[in-house]
């Protein structure tokens, strides 16, 4: 049984669940871990078996296998920069950074080996998302026309909360805006996006919007709908719907549980699960575990460096239109 | 355009409806009502352009085309005991009568005219019903096993006002015992009811029920299972599932709307139609048409006497098997 | 009883729908049908009981109570302008006209009497629809923020088909605008739309396309969606959703039958009703008769000409956008 | 942290299960594996770190914290027997035994003991019936009235796979007869089974039966009926209804994906998970960990023996309606 030296830099709540997931593979040793708080760090070691080190500690030993960078985003491309020094794998959290000097510097750097570097696009590995890609490749719907994906937040946060956030577009919309080039193979080529603060008008006075309309034409023609906001009472909304030649093929929300109860209010379903950590929980785990397969038996990693550079300038141009009220072309 | 002159005998709720629905088939022409009220009658004969006459006068008449017999149950077998005399039609509401031996005597008046006596039997003429059966008969779920019809009122009248009926199963359940007979195109071989007071045990003060659930075999085999209830708080539960080799085919219930209402209290559907006139309206519509045409070109109806003798022989069968708490052979 | 007299414009398939509907209403007498094939207008006379004449007769006649213009869209106008002349009441199908600038003139023409020409825009008659817009009129949902319409055809039209045709921003597209107009009680601010031939490229050559993607903003801020389509395998794809602060009202697709088949192949539901005759048979009904009952007690009609000539205006908005790739402000 | 010394009698396809869903507990620790395939025994053995052992030694040392009974049914009893001379937890699969004497000898040498030996009811641990139960608890739908359970296996075994079994009410309903009387809190008063081999009349040949109805009157009168099938074409068929004096609460089948593929052919929802294995992985899990939970922290499993007792009681009762074609009380 080969041994994999992992370090994990972070210690936060989402270095957490990776480590969490990454120890039920038996081939997973978590080496390190890295935090600036100590506090965190000997918890985290502790239920993993780790140990506490200091950056240059865990960059400098050259039995790692895989770089974790599970640490706040503004710390990704500094960790991305002396992983691009090393031989091991990372996989990091997207987005690589919320600037995009910053981010093409940072590819710069990793230039050949992009493939080695998975960026954290947990969706991918969603196995309702994973059947409805199989569902197209295997060619059940023919051509997409046109895509609607909705994905709203379950609960807006405070407006103080919301201060140091790169925004609606550039943490969530993100996501949507990976999952259309990987669900159709295809490169944005047009984006044009409709955005307003309706929730909270004022998250205006913190530079910030909650709901936004984002009409996107692919490079073969295709038209996407994403729709983000950041409040749906009802819970944590992430449906995808793509309609082709041939029909459509959707997928809805998962609910709590099945029970459906019919009384003299009606008939009543289970709401949605109520944010990420429930809703994705499997995918983390699937997402993180075929990193380790990858790192146990060579090749590349997807997605990849390359992918969380393009999902970003996707962000970058969405940005532009809403600044600029009119449609960007990238 | 011939002219197909009708005797209607009721005047009350069901009388009404087939009136209203005859009179848009613009072939028909309500001669004659007859009804003990000359106050309900005269209001029928005004809204249908009829005349108020008694029952000499109705079955001495030769020009009337088809009797549609719309009154009191008990009153049923002696109005059929007349038409059976005459050559025209008759449309008769379920049942033939609540007893058995009556029900024979009348069989045995309309020897040889019981394909021009149509029986009441309104839900093979419901479109769902008629879609479940056609995917049957298209063997859509090759040869069936076992069925499941669900059927309860949505609210369970008053202890006095249910002291005159013939009973859960002989008011409701035969409609089912009828259904089965039809959907399946086989007779009733064994049948077998468990039956209590369970929504308001003061029934039984009045030899009623108001829950059973009852287990047939066909002749063929075929299991089927009727579950009836006087009350379902969400409303008219009206289902059938069939079970077959290739497969299962079943009917839900009709929501009074579309709508979804997804809210902090989960994901809300509208309830069933509530009551068998509004859950029927267009079978009944669709029913007495149906008879009309009939009497407009000729031939036979279906469902006719001998259809409304084997129901309610079924259900006979099932007050039998509920007394003597045994399966009951037919 | 009333009498109302009514003059009919055109003896096509629309004509025909509106007629057969209006004289199950006992008070309505078709007088007149209008048609320059003497062929079709006498056949609809004939199933009517009405007579043919010429246009200088039918606007001559001054007991005309109301007149149906349901003839092609390019000769509404000019009824319309004579209706205007008369004191009956008018229903039109929509469009006024295609061009703006007629529409205009129509207008003026009709100043003052905007409230008794009736435009039909028969889906605010649908009862799925209606029991939406009843859920957010009762607050169920709070504030509206982002809706979503799809509203896609069966089958497209061959590209010959189409060359006559306003296209689907003015054909079907308007319906969506007059739906949202209704259902928000608000006013279109802003529209972006995106448009392609995606289904047959082929209909680039006479001018058409085929998909549209469409992104509103309301004066109120609220976001609003319309996804259109020629073409949609499964039937014809009638859909709304409506985010609020409190939840989500939405009203999906009504199918052919409910009956639910499960094998080998999966759980199989019917598809939605396949074409505008079908999905809308009972809101035709309703909106003629609605129409009907006005004349017969008086008072003003809804949807009236200024909602025709505020959808019309929205969809050349649309068309502008389409043509300079950038949203347009009404 | 405890350490918990666990025995494992059996090594085929369920004890893997159970071994692998406990050595995911720190505390576990498999000692033992007892079966009489040397081959299979060591290769359970390997995985689990466990060593192999006779049957004399497992019930020997009394270092061992829980026995887990895995093995073939006929061995049951006697592993039981000997258990209940220890001082261990027993996790025992169901049946007991399929023989009621042989039973109720058990229970007697486990008198005493009985809340010490959990029986292997996995449905009771699944997420779905325990959100059903949960809702009845908390009151949502009153007192029950009538209940429905469908339980259909997706593929009916080869009549020679069939002969040692216990039949289809022993095997398979008797999950269904545990699961009402958890879900009910309540006792079975009268049974009635109507039994037949219509999927394979071939099966009588070997005594046995491939489709029951079966009507079960409990204790507080609610009636329950179980639809089993050996063979559902369209996969593996587990459904809860439960009505009650405010409403119904239910929980249909967990498909396979939440796909939907909108065609020419339909709207096609994906199977339920095709067996067991698939739709009650997770129950399974829940299961054992809970019974490692009890031994780790003391007290009482659930179920326990006197479950099972009950459990086989009622299958019993059912085989004996069957034969004499009436009902059976308990």
């Amino acid at each position: 049984m080969t041994d994999l030296r992992f370090c994990l830099f972070g210690a936060g709540e989402m270095a957490t669940i990776h480590a969490m997931n990454l120890i039920s593979d038996a081939r997973v040793k978590i080496a390190y871990v890295v935090d600036p708080s100590a506090e965190r760090a000997a918890a985290l070691a502790l239920a993993t078996g780790a140990q506490v080190v200091d950056t240059d500690t865990a960059f400098a030993d050259p039995t790692i296998d895989a770089y974790v960078i599970a640490s706040p985003p503004r710390t990704h491309a500094d960790y991305l920069d002396r992983a691009a020094q090393t031989r091991a794998y990372v996989f990091c959290e997207k987005p690589i950074d919320h600037d995009m000097g910053r981010i093409q510097a940072c590819m710069a750097a990793l230039k050949g080996r992009e493939g080695f570097v998975q960026l954290g696009f947990n969706r991918r590995f969603d196995a309702q998302f994973v059947a409805l890609k199989q569902a197209i490749t295997a060619g059940r719907i023919g051509s997409v026309e046109q895509v609607l994906i909705i994905s709203r937040d379950a609960e807006a946060p405070p407006v103080e909360g919301f201060i140091q956030s790169s925004g609606l577009l550039k943490e969530t919309a993100v996501h949507d805006f990976d999952l259309i080039r990987w669900l159709l193979e295809d490169e944005v080529a047009e984006v044009y996006v409709m955005a307003d603060a309706l929730i909270n008008p004022e998250y205006l006075t913190v530079g910030q919007i909650d709901t936004t309309t984002t009409a996107i034409r692919m490079a073969k023609g295709t038209h996407v709908t994403v729709l983000n906001s950041l409040r749906a009472a009802y819970g944590y909304d992430q449906r995808i719907e793509v309609l082709g030649t041939l029909g459509q093929a959707s997928v809805g929300n998962v609910p709590e549980s099945l029970v459906i109860l019919s009384t003299v209010d009606g008939i009543r379903g289970e709401k949605p699960l109520h944010n990420y950590h429930q809703r994705y929980a499997q995918a983390y785990r699937t997402e993180i575990l075929a990193f380790a397969e990858t790192v146990a038996t060579g090749g590349m990693v997807t997605p990849d460096a390359t992918d969380g550079l393009r999902a970003s300038a996707i962000a970058e141009a969405a940005i532009l239109s809403m600044t600029t009220k009119a449609p960007v072309a990238l």
